[in-house]
């Protein structure tokens, strides 16, 4: 179970199973891999969306890396609306545009500080699967954030498709919930 | 002049004008800048798209970093058409996607080693502003590549919102341009 506005990360094996749970429902979080043989082969939403030909992420989608290598498939989806566009919340963020002058609790560190216990450099961290986040891209390219649109239980798997190290948060930013920071539950098969 | 499926990079101080060239038309290219103070500060898609709300780029728009700093402004813009969702084309993309089997130049290269000559770290060098890229996105989020809307002579300038490193290439891909590779010109006002 990760608390609210926290963040935890595993190493999986090819083939292994993760699946993330809204437990209380309406609560988005950050989901960022990284290849386990190349710590600076993370994640990347310019590689996903050029590979996948689309910006909306679902079942049989795939999340590729830098170099272009898949790391994680989305095999089961209970809600099919992610977003791959907005950059993890930051300390930064929360001070520019919420006015925040004391340290925040926020996805980016999180997901960093989670990941750099199995050596991945603090750089490496881009753009995550801010899954169950609801955004939406009007016709002249103008974003919106909807509250998420996930229902308590609702949940998504994903499989590695080679070894990876995986971190996940429950978001801390207001838009990512439906008004109240909750937790998100990953399920890591054996 | 900046010759075809190649790259250069300049220092510029803040305030510092850019002037982009599409010498003969249809032509796309790549643009990432770099904090001269922090190497590890890369523009960043996901941030750009944040705190402009947007993720059409024209004249007006802000090039923001990983930590929220503003890199680049755009301040002139005679194309209106950019694309900052796809990563740089790369060997890896040409080997995978184009079926290439020996070295191919691509625009990932070209950025990491101009700006490896100021000291930026390749894993710096994420998502560009392809700018003329032409990139429709459709209502169910599918991702078209048209030819770039560019015609001979057309150009965007940018000004320095700090002191930048700013690598530009022209982009290698055959979906970047009308068919065939062609220059970019870059004019650094002094």
């Amino acid at each position: 179970m990760i608390p609210p506005r926290s963040g935890m990360a595993w190493r999986l094996g090819a083939g292994q199973l993760v699946r993330i749970v809204d437990v209380e429902g309406g609560q988005s979080g950050d989901l960022f891999a990284v290849a386990a043989d190349d710590l600076e082969d993370g994640q990347s939403s310019g590689r996903t969306f050029d590979m996948g030909g689309t910006i909306q992420l679902s079942a049989g989608s795939v999340l590729y890396s830098r170099r272009s290598r898949p790391l994680l498939r989305i095999v089961e989806d209970q809600v099919g609306v992610h977003d791959m566009l907005y950059a993890p919340c930051s300390q930064e963020m929360f001070e520019i545009q919420y006015g925040v002058t004391g340290p925040h609790p926020n996805c980016f560190d999180n997901l960093a500080r989670a990941l750099a216990a199995f050596g991945v450099p603090g750089a490496t961290v881009t753009i995550a699967l801010n899954f169950f986040m609801n955004v939406v891209v009007g016709p002249d390219g103008r974003l919106e954030i909807r509250p998420p649109a996930s229902r308590a239980g609702d949940n998504m798997v994903l499989a590695a498709e080679r070894d990876v190290l995986v971190a996940v948060t429950s978001c801390a930013a207001p838009g990512a919930n439906a008004g109240r920071a909750q937790p998100i539950r990953v399920d890591v098969a054996a």
